[in-house]
């Protein structure tokens, strides 16, 4: 057994995340492209493909380098690039092993795409803003983006967007409206600019299962594979689907209260304005982590009876995709034998 | 140049970061042994040791494995450890290399230590809680714990304390009030307890101007290297003391924003109560980072106008222990000229 804290996977669990969204999608007809950032695993991309995923969505140059080299072979950067001829060498240096595409969110970036990756295979995706409000254009000017590529030579493959204000209570619904609707509008602008829209692509976790799926051609959901307090809180995903957990141990009582050795530096700092915690315990529903430093979690039991130090515990990070990159390794666990995997895309944010 | 987004080190204001606190810690006639969690870096690590620092502050064993295989040979893990077996053994395995004192905080973990590591050169330091409620045991009680570890045959050291509720506005001097307060108690309860304490060790960044140096022997600081937006809004460094940014780029004006290719996977996701935002920019010291998520930052410039697409700007993160944490190299900067200094014990919790 590893020392603790490290991260495990439930792979029955894992499995069944991984089936129940591709049969998600397939019975809506749409194509299945998992955001591997969350897992950054080739084994785990590999479960997906043979679920049926068309391929995968990646963030980064170097995470689709990484996916490239392990085979695969059809990879989307869901990420408005600024490229410079270092990073669009890189991408041109691996449409002989994938078929490639990127997403650009203005006029400029599409210019400076196109001088950049002109002649290559590299199809680009405009990025629209939906409600999340981060990066992306207004739907009603998508059509001047993919016009701007399309004068570079550049091939348009579509439109896609992310969802992700829907990372807020009672917004699951809310906001895969708002994303059919930006979609549909952008696809019409899409079109008045003389650009047929062959991907409409979308999706994150907790809108999934309120994707409209008539508007919709690609989903590009991730944390579903693993699910965590996020997705627990927000009611998307149930505890008992949560397939990642951190194994940790109880290090001291001071206070009255658990220590574990689990901090920030595996479970990650994250905490939505809606989380009641640090992460959750699936042994221990109603307890909190009401305290997070680097190598400390401090919970509050809710009066249950301290459990012996030494003991060691279960913790749900709030999100796991900035858990897992804090690793070399997982672990997965089958029949109670543990294999480590390795993190393979971990820190490649370039 | 490092592709975007990459973490970059003012030497000079390292050095100078450095020759600081050592100053501070020779005027006060104490020791200083810094923590090396926020760097994780042997090159920084010896330059601290060459400033004048008595030896290094770990937070796990695997930190302290790797300080030591780089020759540094007197290493305190400043930790509850519960100890296993193997951990044991880890740690009685560098006894040939290091002086090695680790924490504990209770009457069992002292009992547990001394019966894995009887009979070895390992020492042991009780942890205090002074006020920020998280391990540690109550100054009155400390007395206990070390008779407890001085029974099984450890060797008591002395005291160790982190006032980290010095992470907070207003909170700098108050912290470490309490912090010597505290530890002039849990002397009195070691010496009432037959233990003379050789070391009282305290200290944390924002508090470090403020620490009783007649009360304390010793000061465990681990940011104070770098500096970071948290130090910066509590006002404990100066934003031109601040050694370490985040060189990202522009990769979007999505609403009217600058969107830069930083994120959480490699700012860290902390944000604490007071933080003003996702970190800093030091260029635009108005700015504020209105929204992070894994490689965006969305960044509010407060009316200036928008740098063009492309263009590099510096984040400084909120806490930069987490930062470095996520990156296997940080390029040192002197005269124009990076440096690839490898973050040697990253990710290594355990």
């Amino acid at each position: 057994m590893p020392a603790t804290p490290y991260l495990r996977i439930d792979l029955a669990r894992l499995r069944r995340n991984i089936a129940v969204a591709a049969e998600l999608a397939r019975g809506g007809d749409v194509a299945l492209r998992p955001h591997v950032k969350t897992h950054k695993s080739v084994e785990i991309a590999r479960l997906q493909l043979a679920a049926g995923a068309v391929g995968i969505s990646v963030a980064t140059v170097g995470e689709a380098e990484t996916f490239a080299r392990h085979g695969i072979d059809d990879i989307f950067v869901a990420y408005p690039l600024w490229l410079d001829d270092v990073s669009a060498g890189r991408l041109t240096d691996l449409t002989g092993d994938a078929r490639l595409a990127i997403g650009v969110d203005s006029v400029e970036g599409a210019a400076n795409a196109g001088r950049l990756l002109g002649g290559s295979t590299v199809e680009v995706l405009v990025e629209v803003d939906c409600g999340h409000h981060r990066s992306g254009v207004r739907p009603e000017d998508a059509g001047a983006v993919a016009a701007a590529a399309a004068r570079t030579g550049l091939r348009v493959r579509g439109l896609f967007t992310f969802p992700g204000h829907s990372y807020a209570p009672e917004a699951l619904a809310t906001a895969a409206a708002d994303e059919s609707r930006a979609l549909q509008e952008a696809a019409g602008s899409l079109r008045a600019a003389g650009v047929e829209p062959r991907v409409v692509s979308g999706g994150s976790t907790p809108s999934l299962a309120h994707s409209d799926l008539s508007t919709l051609t690609e989903l590009r959901p991730g944390v579903y594979v693993f699910g965590d307090a996020q997705q627990w809180e927000l009611g998307s995903m149930t505890p008992d689907s949560i397939a990642l957990t951190c194994c940790s141990t109880v290090v001291s009582h001071a206070g009255g209260r658990v220590v574990l050795d689990a901090g920030s530096k595996i479970l990650g700092a994250d905490r939505a304005p809606y989380a009641s915690g640090f992460g959750r315990l699936p042994e221990h529903p109603d307890a909190r982590v009401v305290l997070l430093s680097e190598h400390h979690a401090v919970v509050d039991l809710a009066g249950a009876p301290l459990p012996p130090l030494g003991t060691r515990l279960d913790v749900v990070p709030n999100h796991v995709c900035n858990a897992v990159n804090l690793v070399g390794t997982v672990y997965a666990e089958e029949s109670g034998e543990l294999r480590p995997w390795p993190v393979a895309a971990r820190g490649l944010n370039a």
